[in-house]
């Protein structure tokens, strides 16, 4: 197949920051490309080919924006399978799979995906409602702490909470759910592995996460994670064994927590470049998007080590500030030494809300971290 | 002031190859962009915020383009300088100025600025026609070999001859010209250097650079380049020199011979990113296109060093074909180690058209040579 200058096209089902970068390595390719998102201002409206406007979850606009393209991929999990599926029918490349997406877009789906095929996981209850879930606690079945998470549409936090109180339980979304035992680990990881059709398989090096205490977002991602050689083998391991049960096409991010023993528990995943790679730009070989991009047209995959450590920092919007985004400070930190600013073009900023990272490169990888603690005390994502 | 995500806009002489790699750049900044270009297909339409067709020596097109930006910039040399003067007069900015790009846009201006600044450059007689030069020949005030360089307009190796016979000389175009004691080098170099408004300055590593027999166009550039270090710091200094003494905003790339007894003389300038600069997007802490961006908008500059070796190779069209571009082997060379290709974007190709490039970096600086003559050897960019 000739993708490159030529009539192929690509479909990316969502606009977001994640579609914008990989329309950047689709730009360096000339590999023509259609977008559909529902806002007429999202990041990726700017080097597609064609932007579409509609509802990734309704199954006529998903339908018929994908009988134009020729492989179909996805920068967010929450689009409309049913469409998928039938465009699969009808011999359009989805990539990921109707089949892997239907499994992922449920967490309750997920947990007993990887018991069946024996991927180690935390122990968890599926509850129908939050009914149900307040008469397993009342009952004991479920104890405190342990960890909520609704079973549809999380995102960035939104849709999983520690629950360690009565009043913790009263504030949850009342919605299908699971509540799974609260690992005490002692890292969180990820591996991001990329596969493409033919079944070449790679994984990228292990790395650690740090996050908000509240928010629950990530602060910072660390490669390589400061771990030992036979964790992080392990976690390669259990990552590329998720993989192969869920026969990925692309890239799937594999979450996981660390436990004090050392054991690896699969928290979940993405099917799709994640935050967790975005240092990968900047410090590896081949970045995520790229590989994505070489993994779903069935190109050779590229090489997935790094050319130096890497620090990411996520760029959220300040609490107490809503409007049009002002990045304060970012000259201070465009000053030091490796670092790279990512602006994903949403002109409104709001506590918490996603507007950036900054990726922080070095030889040394404690330099790195060191400089990254500078950007995050330095930057303020603040409106005018 | 404000750059990111705001109003702010950054105009774009020129919608080729370069531009569409700076367009990179601005998007991940998320910096406003309009371009102006004369083709409609320009690899620069997709990825700025505003298209504008128009001839780029025109002084109204410019003119009028150039009152809606806030800050212009090049990625050709070939535009309109009278309007850029005008512009300046008018408060915008403009980088680089437009009197150092009337240096530069003619070659016999732009020796006579180095033998006034005293940079170190090939003795050179300058002609007003080619009657003119045929006399000086006929004289014997010209010997053969020289190289004979049309004082405007030449680019990628057109508007350049090495002549060394009286058929030579009977071929060459009929215009105001230079020409120049030929120089038997051991090598060629380049240098880019980088300065914002409030004067900071740096230089890229010296790379080295093989040139097609024929062609005259650049087959490999290798960072960092295989010479002595005394000669890299003399490279370095010379290119500082020019730099200096041009006070160039944005980058300048700094092209110079070797000579055999390991002199530095400067061939010619180019006042934007350049083709030596590619491999600095794989290989740099700073890609060319980034860097460029800081300078001119008077950001801190970024680390010019590399992370690891990097060869480029040049994606040219094969001889003997024309038409819709077709790049066979392309996914053989993907599938070795530590290749990117970059696709300008040009749906037709033709013989020797600059159609993209291959950058290939590697811990180990033979490893990475060694892997370029292999894409060399192994790519073809031919027509259906």
């Amino acid at each position: 197949m000739n993708y490159f200058s030529s009539d192929f096209t690509l479909g990316i089902l969502g606009g977001g920051q994640l579609g914008k970068m990989l329309l950047s390595e689709t730009r360096k390719y000339d590999i023509k490309t259609h977008v559909l998102d529902s806002s007429a201002d999202a990041p990726s409206r700017l080097a597609c080919n064609e932007f579409f406007q509609g509802d990734l979850n309704d199954y006529e606009a998903v339908y018929k924006f994908g009988k134009n393209v020729d492989v179909l991929t996805i920068e967010i999990e929450n689009v409309n399978v049913d469409a998928l599926e039938q465009l699969e029918k009808e011999g359009i490349k989805v990539y990921p799979s109707a089949e892997s997406l239907r499994i992922i877009q449920n967490k309750g789906f997920q947990k007993k995906f990887y018991k069946k095929n024996n991927i180690p996981t935390a122990s968890f209850e599926t509850f129908a409602s939050k009914e149900e879930l307040n008469q397993a606690v009342t009952e004991g079945k479920v104890q405190f702490p342990f960890v909520w998470k609704s079973t549809r549409f999380g995102y960035d936090g939104n849709g999983v909470k520690v629950v360690r109180t009565t009043e913790d339980l009263a504030n949850i979304a009342d919605t299908e759910c699971i509540a799974e035992v609260m690992i005490p680990f002692k890292n969180e990881l990820a591996v991001i592995v990329a596969r493409n059709p033919k079944g070449e398989i790679k994984t990228y090096p292990v790395v650690e996460m740090e996050f908000h205490p509240e928010a629950n977002q990530v602060e910072y991602v660390i490669c390589p994670a400061r771990i030992a050689n036979e964790v992080a083998e392990k976690a390669r391991k259990v990552a590329l064994q998720v993989a192969d049960a869920l026969k990925i096409t692309g890239l799937l991010a594999v979450e996981m927590f660390q436990t004090q023993d050392d054991e690896i528990l699969v928290n979940e995943v993405a099917p799709r470049p994640h935050n967790s790679g975005h240092y990968s730009i900047e410090a590896s070989y081949t970045s995520q998007f790229e590989q994505h991009l070489r993994a779903i047209l069935n190109l050779p995959l590229g090489r997935t080590d790094s050319k130096v450590a890497g620090v990411m920092v996520n760029l959220v919007g300040a609490e107490g500030y809503k409007g049009n985004v002002v990045y304060k400070n970012i000259e201070k930190i465009m000053a030091m030494d490796g670092v790279t600013p990512h602006i994903y073009g949403k002109r409104e900023t709001r506590p918490f809300r996603k507007m950036g990272h900054v990726t922080i490169i070095d030889e040394n990888i404690s330099k790195a971290r060191e400089t990254a603690q500078k950007v995050k005390e330095t930057i303020l994502v603040i409106s005018k």
